[in-house]
C-alpha cells in the first residue's frame, strides 16, 4: 500500500524509482507544442484566484475540467459562465472525487503539490482550505514563476501565419526571463477554406506578407514570406489540426479551381476541400523539409458536435469528440507524395482515435530515412492523455518502432500548470521500463537506460528540433 | 497462489477485499435490462433438470453456452436439439475445461456455488455428481427462489409495445413475491420496417392502442398511447437494438414515404430505412425525455450470419457476431438532433464493437447537462461481458468521464442464474479500484470509496431510473 | 528483479515456470506456415557470416530488422545494400539497445543464446565479440542443424501452384534429414489478376497442368490438377494473402467477364477484382473442404507504400504497413457462402489490423461445426507478433472462444533462426495461464493444464492438419 500521490507516485518497482529520480526527474522540459498565450507570458500574468487559473474565464480555459463538471450536472453558469469564482471552484472540488481513475485527479493534485505545496485530497470539504492557500500564493506567483518552477527550457506556442509575433519578440528581448519561448506555425485558417471568414483571412495574410493573394501561386508566395518570417524568429515547428490527413488525385480535381470557389464564398464539396488541403499541405511539407522544421499532423477530432452549446459557449469549450479511424491509404499516399521526391520533412503523426495507433506506428516505419526517428508516432493526445492511453502509446511505439528515439511529451495545453503532465509522463515511462527490466526483458544497465530515459525526456527532441 | 474461485475471487489486494466485502457484497441488485420471461417469474417455473436450466430447450436458451459447445464440435442435436438432457449436460461439461480464460468458466462455477452450493470443477468427470446434486435441489428451487437468493430489488424485462403486460400485472398483484418486476419498452418491431411481418405488426399495434395506423402521425399516436400504458405500469426504461445509431437528412428522404412503401410490402433502400429509423427514434427520444425514461441504444450486432443454421435453428441461437465500428458522425448528429431542442433523454450508449468505446465515452461527455451522469457509457455488452472487456470498459469510462456516476451492471440475460454476473462485475470493480488505491492513485478513504462503490453497485441507477 | 533473459524469461509465477518446463518446453515444433526456402533446406545452406544470416542479401532477408535499422537512420546501403557485412552487423547492433520493449531484442538474444550459446547483450560495444563467435560457429552449422536444434517435427513452406515441388521431393527422398518438410499452397498469382504478369502466369500454370487456360472453367480445371499434385506430395495447408476477404454479388458482376478482361491485359475495377477473387476463393474453399486442407486467410496489409524505396529495393523489403479494418459483413458472407452448402473447410482467420481481432473471434464462433476448433483465430501476425500483440490475441481468443482448441504458433518467417518465436509464444502462453491459475481463475490441476498446453504447443495442430 502506497499513500496517495507520494514522491514515488506510479513508480512501482525499485528500478522505476531509481531511473526516475536519477535520470528523468532532473531533466528540464522542452514543451514543443502548447496553447499558452505569449502575451500572458510577456506580461507575467498574475491570476486573481484559483478558479480563474483552473477554470478560466470568458469561455477561455481548460475544457478538460469543464467536461467533467458538466458530467456531474454542474450548471453552465458555474462552468464557463459568470457564476461566482468561489462557487465555480466549489463545484469543481465536489466533482473531483467522482473522477476516480481519471488523470484529472492526478494532474490536479500534482499541480496543488508542485505549485502550492498542498498535499491533501481536494473535495467539497477541503475546497475552502485550498482556495485560501492557493489564492494567497497566487498574489506573488505569476505565470513566469510557474514556468520557471517547472524547469522549462523551451516552449513553443501555437501561432497563426498572419501573426506578427510581437509578443515573442518582446519576450526574447526581455533579459529578465531566461526561458526560450518560440512561435510555432499553425496555418489552420489557410487550410479550412470552408470557413465563412476564409476570404477575409487571405486578405489579412496578403496584407502582412505584402502579396495580393488571388490564386494558389500568390497564396504560396505569401506563405513562403511568412514561413521565412517565422523562421527568422526561431520557429522550427509546424502543427496542423485536421479531420483527416488529406490525399487527392489532383488530375481529377483542380485545387486552383477550388480555391477560386472558396474565395468567391461558394460552397465546396468534401472532395474539393480535400484536394485543396492536399495541395496546400504538400506544398507546406516541402517547405518544412527545406527549412528543417518538423511537421506535426494532428487528425481525428470531430468538433463542436453539440450545436446548442456551440451557440451558447463557442468553440474549444469541451464539446468536441473523437472521429472515426483514419484512412491508412490516404495517410500513406500523403507521406509518399512527399517522399517520392525526397521532400518529406520530419513528421509527427497523431490520431485522436486510439484504434489508429498500431496503423500509424506501422506506417511511420515505412518512411524512415536518413536520421534517427525521422517519422514519429506522437505522444498520446487529448482524450488519450491518460494513464492507459500513454501506456498504450508507449508500448505500441516500443513494439513497432524504436522507443529509444521517441521525442517524448508535450502539454498541448492552455494551462500554465500543466507541466505536471511531463512529470506524469516521465513517471509512467520509468514505470514501464522498470517493469521490463525487473522482469528480465531488458538488461539492468544504467548506462544504456539512462541514455534512453534522458533521450525521451528531453535530449531526443533537442536534437530533433 | 489462490485456490480456484474462493470468496476472495478476483480480489487481489487487501483493499479490494475490504471494499468488496464491506460495500459491494451487501448491496441488492437492480437489473435494469434483462430478457427474463415475466410469465416464468409469475408461474415460479421449476426446471426439470440442470440441462434445461443451463442449455434451454426448443431453441430458447443461453446462446453463450451453445456457441462454446459448437466450438468444441458438439453436434447440434446436443446443443439446441432433441438430444437427451443428460448427454447435453455431459457435452457441456466436457467442453468447459477448454474454456480456460473464458468467463463461462467463472459464471458457471459461481452459479454452481451460489445456487447449488457445489465447489468443485465441472468437467466430464464431475458431470454426474453435479447433475445429481443440482437436479435434487431443483425439485424445490423455483425461479423466484433464484431471484430472491440473488438479492434482487428490481428487474426490468424486455417487452414489445403491443404487449398487454398481463404477467407484470399479475406479478405486481401477487403479494407473496416482494421483488419488483417492471416492463421495459423495446419497440424493435416498429423500427425494423423491412421485416416481412411489419404491416401485420402495425395492425396489431393499432388494435391494442385503438388507433388505425395509416401514416407516421397515426403510428406516433399509437406509440404515445402505448408509452402511456407502459408508464402507468411502472416502466422507466426503453431499449433499442439496432445495427447503427441512425441519422439522416430528412430534407432529402421523406420518412412518411418510406413508411408507406414498407406498409405496402415494398422493399426500402438502406438510406430510406435509416431515414425512417431516425424519424421514429427521434420521436421516441423526445417522448422518453418528456416521460423521464432512460433510452438505451444497443448497436453493432450483425445477426444470423450463418444462413444454414438460421434455417435450422432460428434467431438468437448463437450465430450473431460483431459488426463494424459505428459512425461517430451519425451518432453525434442523432444526439444533437435531440439536444438542440433540449429534448435529449437520459441516454445509455452501448456498442458491440469495443473499438467504439473510446469514441462513445468522448461523445457522451459532449452531451452531459443538468444532472449527474445523464449520458452513460453502457456496461460491457455481450461479447465484451468478460474480464478484459469489463476492465477495459471501466478504465475507459474512468479516464474519459466520471466513473463515480456510472449506473453499473445489468445481466442482459435469458438465464435466471446470471445474477452472478453482477457479482463478477462487483469483484472486478473492487479489484480495479483496489489497485488504484494501493498504488497511491487514489486516497485510501473508505468514506469516499464506499460512496463510489455503493453508487456504482446500485445507488446510482436507483437515482437514475 | 530477474536478470535479462534467463531460463525463466517471461515466466513470472511459480505455476508458469512449472507449466513451461514440464509441458511446453519438451514439445516439438510444427511450423505450419513459414517462408523458408526448400532449396536451402535441401542444400543445407551454410551462411558465410552473421550479417547474411540476420540481414540477408540481395534484398532477400528479414524486413523486421531492416525497418528498425532505417528507423535509426542507417543508410540503405547497410540495410539491404552492398555495404560490407561487418558494417551492416555493426549498424544493427548499435540500433538494438534503442529497441527497448520491441520483440526484436528478445528474438535476437534468444537466437544468440539458443544457436550460438552467447548470453550477453548485443550493442555496438559487444558486436565484435558476437561477430567472431557466431561466424566461427557458422562454419560448421548449416540450416539443417538450426532446424534440428529447434526440435522441428514438421514445417510447411509457401509454394506457388505452378511450382514443381522438386526440392520438396528431394528433401523427402533424403534419408539423412528426418524433419518433414511439406509444401503449402499459396495461389497468390491466381488471385491478383491486376498484376501485369497475370496472363503470363496463367500460361505457365496451364503449361504445368496440361490445360490451356482460356476461361474460368479451364482455370479451375488446371487448379484442380495442381491441387491434386500438391496433395499427392503431402500438402495439407493453403494460405492466402489479400487486402480483404472478398465477397461480391455475382448476379451483378460476372467473374468470367472479369477474367477475360484481365487476360486481355485490360484494367479491372475494384468491384470487378473483388468479384473475381470471390469466385476463385470460393471455388478453392470448396476444394479444400473436399481435400480436408486448412484454409488460411491473411488479410489487411497495405504493401509497398513507399514508392521511392519500392523502386529502389522492390517488394517485401519492409515498406508495408497495416490497412484499414476489414468488413465484418463481407467476411461473414464469404464464410456463409461456403457453409450454406456444407463446404466450408477448416479455416484460420488472420487480420493485420488488431482492431479486427474481437470481430474475428466472434465471427469464427458463428461458423463452428462438426469438429473441435474448426474455425480458428490465427496467431498474432506480423506487426502483432509481439508481447502485447500475442497477449491480446490469446486473451481475446480465450474470452471469445475455446483457447483449449487453439492450433497455436507459426513463424511466418524467412529466417532459419526464428523458431525462437515458438519459444517466446510458449513462454507467454504459460505466463498468462500461470497468472490465471495463481489468481484462482482456473484450477491448479496439471492433468487438465498439461493437456491444454501440450495441445496448444503442438498436439492440436497435429490433429487439425
Amino acid at each position: 500500500m502506497t499513500a496517495f500521490l507520494t514522491e514515488e507516485f506510479l513508480l512501482n518497482t525499485e528500478t522505476a524509482r531509481r531511473l526516475y529520480h536519477r535520470f528523468a526527474e532532473p531533466m528540464p522540459i522542452i514543451d514543443y507544442h502548447c496553447h499558452l498565450s505569449p502575451q500572458e507570458i510577456f506580461e507575467d500574468r498574475h491570476y486573481d484566484n484559483l478558479a480563474q487559473l483552473f477554470l478560466g474565464e470568458n469561455g477561455f480555459g481548460d475544457h478538460y475540467k469543464w467536461r467533467l463538471m458538466r458530467a456531474n450536472g454542474v450548471p453552465e453558469e458555474l462552468v464557463t459562465g459568470k457564476g461566482p469564482d468561489r462557487e465555480r471552484f466549489q463545484a469543481f472540488a465536489e466533482m473531483l472525487p467522482k473522477a476516480i481513475g481519471n488523470p484529472m485527479v492526478h494532474w490536479t493534485h500534482l499541480e496543488l503539490k508542485r505549485y502550492f505545496g498542498w498535499e491533501g485530497f481536494l473535495s467539497g470539504e477541503t475546497a475552502q482550505e485550498v482556495w485560501d492557500l492557493a489564492n494567497e500564493k497566487l498574489k506573488t506567483m505569476g505565470v513566469r514563476d510557474m514556468i520557471r518552477m517547472s524547469k522549462v527550457e523551451l516552449l513553443c506556442t501555437t501561432d497563426d501565419p498572419a501573426d506578427d509575433l510581437a509578443w515573442h519578440r518582446r519576450i526574447a528581448e526581455d533579459e529578465s526571463f531566461e526561458v526560450k519561448v518560440l512561435p510555432a506555425w499553425r496555418p489552420e485558417r489557410v487550410i479550412y477554406l470552408e470557413k465563412p471568414d476564409f476570404a477575409d483571412y487571405l486578405a489579412k495574410l496578403g496584407a502582412v506578407s505584402g502579396v495580393r493573394i488571388t490564386d494558389l501561386a500568390s497564396l504560396k508566395e505569401a506563405l513562403k514570406i511568412r514561413l521565412a518570417y517565422f523562421a527568422e524568429r526561431g520557429c522550427r515547428v509546424s502543427d496542423h489540426g485536421m479531420d483527416a490527413i488529406p490525399f487527392a488525385d489532383l488530375a481529377k480535381i483542380d485545387p486552383e479551381a477550388v480555391l477560386q470557389k472558396a474565395m468567391r464564398g461558394e460552397a465546396v464539396t468534401e472532395e474539393e476541400r480535400k484536394a485543396y488541403q492536399f495541395e496546400i499541405l504538400r506544398f507546406l511539407g516541402r517547405e518544412y523539409a527545406r527549412l528543417g522544421w518538423m511537421m506535426q499532423l494532428h487528425y481525428g477530432p470531430m468538433r463542436n458536435v453539440n450545436s446548442r452549446m456551440y451557440e451558447a459557449v463557442g468553440a474549444d469549450a469541451g464539446f468536441d469528440c473523437m472521429g472515426a479511424v483514419g484512412s491508412p491509404q490516404e495517410a500513406a499516399r500523403f507521406l509518399d507524395s512527399l517522399e517520392q521526391t525526397g521532400e518529406l520533412p520530419k513528421t509527427v503523426l497523431y490520431s485522436l482515435n486510439p484504434a489508429d495507433t498500431p496503423m500509424l506506428i506501422a506506417l511511420a516505419q515505412s518512411f524512415q530515412s536518413g536520421m534517427p526517428g525521422k517519422i514519429q508516432l506522437g505522444a498520446a493526445w487529448w482524450f488519450n492523455d491518460t494513464f492507459e492511453g500513454m501506456s498504450s502509446q508507449l508500448k505500441t511505439l516500443a513494439e513497432g518502432g524504436l522507443l529509444g528515439n521517441f521525442i517524448g511529451m508535450l502539454t498541448d495545453s492552455r494551462s500554465f500548470l500543466s507541466y505536471t503532465r511531463h512529470e506524469y509522463f516521465r513517471r509512467l515511462l520509468c514505470r514501464i521500463i522498470g517493469q521490463w527490466v525487473e522482469e528480465g526483458m531488458y538488461p539492468n544497465d544504467d548506462k544504456i537506460l539512462g541514455e534512453i530515459i534522458e533521450g525521451i525526456c528531453v535530449k531526443n527532441v533537442r536534437r530533433y528540433l
